[in-house]
């Protein structure tokens, strides 16, 4: 339960990480968008580790396949399936700490809730892999979002503790993928380099700060008082293995600003009404208000790690020591940054089509 | 649209600040519960201004109503309506700047989505006071959770950049209803009370960080892959006016942490498993894993600020200063308080029945 | 639970047969609709017994009240909540009989799902009464769907075994209300007005069958495969008390006609798709054709009769007689007629904003 | 959009007629369920025409993959992923004509829905073929049931005119795959024959009535005022292509009962509290009551007929005529009457989750 998500734009996703595949079923996407499996796997491959990230070299060589939905290259208005078949699995090493839960994940939460029958091997179901399936219906959101002129983008802007420096939408646009860390600020990535290089060598991982924008975006998305746009996008982001926090504009910050310094005065330009400062992150009173949307998503350092750590046997009910084998991901932010895209762009999609903004057809 | 929230344990808003009334409907709370207007009126009491706490002088006299779904004071099974009547409602001077909306508030998105129908007297539907509702149904969510043994609370920990000391759960039930500022540690009520003077002199506002705790919540709790625990918790508070921040145990401070330092590992006491840290706020891979959930929530500064500001015409679209006339809460962190333990209490007794934790019927 | 209805003009109902009141939430009205107590009124009062038509005598003085959601006499985009108080409660006859349920009613059911919980007075959550807050919602939605020259209506075609003949929609406008049996065949109404006096006269009750139709609903409504116009119209018309049976266009005779005879050969009129006849009830593989809808509602004989019946002790689990005290409505039908309207109403302007044909603001 | 059903039980379904496949999405079944391949298979395999009943001789050779959800044997608490690969697909016909719809058929409404984009290749998402994803839901609902006692069938009682003698459970459960008309009167299925074969020489087809039954339903599955267990049921019928009526009990024939007469008795039997009659069908107040659910399904003639019939050129908006090539079914009733089973099934437990009825993991 608790895998579909959204109301007209609805995605439902399936699979584990040593199963047959990651799946997802896109509903509600209007028909007449173009849509052919190229335009997803782009999405797809820009999820994969890239070369010196701190990332595992496991072979995620991923073929999108569309399996519904779509019709002589064009949505239909029918539910659209979209996977990628698993492969390059090795399963054996996690029958034998089955029941010894690794520090920092779900298998101790999973063993309890579905009462030691979920799928345990590589996390299973709580897989940071699941978000290939988040990323190939991302794809089809920012797709539809392309049609009415918004535009989602993400960087990295803290790993290990080093901040990149603040960026122009363009300059993150020009960078981002110049680099493995996937931030903006391309003498960041040096020192961020170093620092998961440094963790490794340690047998340990950091963590970082993920930022998403989105431009464009008409005012009034978000249907308060419960469906704000910052409460459907945190819901949306915190289903991102290692999210623990999600701010929009000044964000925590603003807790120790003035309400004079953290409003944002109104002013008119061109016809239009816009804000001098953007401290809001695009979002008043849970609607959008024309300014780029603005937010923050903290991700903890990979609990993977390869030292030997303190857990239990969940059987027995006593202590035990836990040594995880295999590779590890000394840091996961950047293969994250596509997720938190398609996440949004998800989530701006759904608010769209129930505000109204996108059509039922696209013509 | 999206007045709802909850999907077994469902939470429908309605009223305006300067309409008849605020209410709320819950519907899907089992029956058995023994519920009295006394009950929720105390709830409701805690969200009042108390002296000295920076806030309006708004006479709020709010006296609970239940309309229905309560016979022999007992829960029936049937939807419960409760209400609060609206009085001492000055409606005049919001007329007069009906066109120029307030920096900071839902005025502009409003006027825009709603196509200027909107009732903006009072911020209409986005007023604070509509949090009136949700802490009446919060209510109803923590005497259900009660018969569960959880407990919710909640608690200042900043105040216009005034940190509070770490308290224990139990000096933060004695005490935080012992100062204005709803904070446990007493000497950082001082403070922050000199900080938000301090701001009000100035005609301006501070904003703060509420953190929510959930004792007692049996492992399980969360639906993932979507409706994890955190998005599900993080969703809910977004719902409250002014939050713009949402973490989870270590939240933020995570991106700087190690793995080593931020994995709690496990132990086994007294025949349970449990953590020997809580970093991960009680949440492992969106599920609750037995040690107590904690959540921060950052509230911006109150954007209602006596000082001028700039702002627009919105219907000829042209700059416009603004006064805002009236009472103004120089800080509003302390009434958000219960509403904070509220929305942790609507979410946790949803997923407590999506769970299967509660029954169907209180015996 | 399950008090919601629609998933973009959603309705919760609350309220109790002998509570305080009866009352529902309209949430995803578009701002802007014209809106007004009397609009509701006039709906509401078309619930109320008629002379002569077999109904009890309860004076239902309903006035309704708008609590939210309007402002200056249009809807704002907020929920409405809409409610009449109850009074001339007979609530002491119920309590002698609270353990031996009435056959045909609710009682045993409530009984057991809410484990004796549930308020039985008058029925309580399950009493006729409930629809008057579902014709309430169903007045708002009218409104909106004659924005979009929508139009819904109802009449009786068959009561106690007696069968109306065939009329235009123009004739059931004409003459559903001129008789107590809100039938559009005036000389039929005679015929039943015998069938249900002599049930009365017996002891006895009758049921009939109520035919809904919507005049002017574009093609493309409905959202197969699963919300279907059928299903959604069946689901809503099965909230209503009494209703056993739905059935679209040729219905249940389609199932002795020949493929040749039920096809609707279509044709092309004026510019427009129509069909020469209308043997899908308007409805093409879930979703509407362009043509009227007909939907017919059977209503079983009202279960409340003035002979003993049989029935048990629930608490005892034995056998044990049962005469109902008061007044009994020999005949119900009339009274549903609004209902079935109101029920329609409200699944078209759910399933009209889900198909993007109402606009989100009126202007 | 409206491609899932159901609520903690949530079943979505995906896939094309002539597309790549027919799959389906189970979420919120419980883990710890038995499931293999060929349990779905056993049901897939009953939607298969049978020989002699007058459907077409498509060679459907359907191999259920799980693609999801199932480890070891089991259910994992994840979503359940079932799929069949379409395969002997010839749709050159179909883009003769593209344009002209078939009467009787979503043809014209999917054009106008969808803008002509929907895959109109053997009706696409309309096509009976999609009920094949329907009935693997609904195999797992019922051996989700099955734990609980509940048992669900469904047979034949009208085809062509042919009324079927009363039968009981077990001759049910004996005579319905005994017959290629799964009726339970063997006899009727003689005539039945003769009905269908008659038809198909007159190039025309016959519709008929199914009749769904549960037994061992517990008393207390449905949520009222709106998630009637009629109206889920209704609603899950609804969703079978050519369903046009669905009562439940005495339904439809009820408007000509005395109350005194359908009004079903109770009485006390081995501690229990039944009914002696079952006009009901199992269900008092949308709440089932322990007694059998009864529910009757109308299927319209096929509208596939080999007759020439009058339609229209959709882009021309002028009369045309159309002859269907191919093979036709003469009556697809039998076929439909495994997923009549399986929306019961899929329903039910979607009602008894809801109920608690059913646990979250099997033991």
């Amino acid at each position: 339960m608790g895998d579909s998500l959204g109301k007209l734009f609805v995605v439902t996703s399936f699979g584990e990480s040593h199963g047959r595949c990651i799946g997802v079923v896109v509903d509600g996407c209007p028909a007449g968008l173009p849509l052919d499996a190229g335009d997803i796997q782009r999405d797809v491959d820009r999820r994969r580790p890239a070369a010196g990230a701190g990332s595992t070299a496991r072979d995620e060589e991923d073929k999108v396949e569309i399996l519904s939905g779509v019709f002589n290259g064009m949505t239909t208005g029918a539910p659209v399936c979209l996977l990628v078949w698993n492969r390059d699995v090795q399963s054996a090493e996690y029958e034998k700490t089955r029941f010894v839960p690794r520090p920092g994940h779900a298998d101790y939460t999973a063993f309890v809730k579905y009462g030691g029958f979920n799928d345990f091997r590589g996390g299973g179901r709580f897989s940071g892999r699941i978000t290939a399936g988040f990323v190939m219906a991302g794809a089809v959101a920012r797709k539809l979002l392309a049609t009415a002129g918004i535009d989602v983008l993400a960087h990295t802007v803290e790993i290990g503790g080093i901040r990149a420096q603040p960026k122009t939408a363009d300059e993150i646009k020009q960078n981002v993928d110049q680099n493995p860390f996937k931030t903006a600020d391309l003498e960041a990535a040096v020192a961020m380099g170093d620092a998961v290089e440094k963790a490794r060598q340690e047998g340990d991982s950091v963590g970082g700060i993920i930022e998403g924008i989105a431009l464009n975006v008409p005012a009034g998305l978000g249907e308060p008082v419960f469906d704000t746009l910052e409460g459907e996008l945190a819901k949306a982001l915190f289903a991102i293995p290692a999210v623990k926090g999600v701010e929009f504009g000044s964000g925590f910050s603003a807790s120790v600003k003035r309400g004079s310094e953290n409003n944002d005065p109104f002013t008119a330009s061109g016809g239009e009404v816009i804000t001098l400062t953007n401290n809001a992150g695009g979002i008043l009173g849970g609607i959008s208000n024309g300014m780029p949307i603005v937010v923050r998503a903290a991700i903890k350092p990979t609990p993977s790690i390869a030292r030997t750590q303190q857990s239990v046997d969940m059987k027995k009910v006593r202590r035990a020591s836990l040594v995880i084998k295999g590779r590890h991901d000394a840091c996961i932010v950047p293969r994250a940054v596509p997720v938190v895209e398609s996440m949004m762009a998800i989530t701006l999609a759904d608010l769209a089509l129930r505000a109204g903004i996108l059509p039922k057809v696209i013509r």
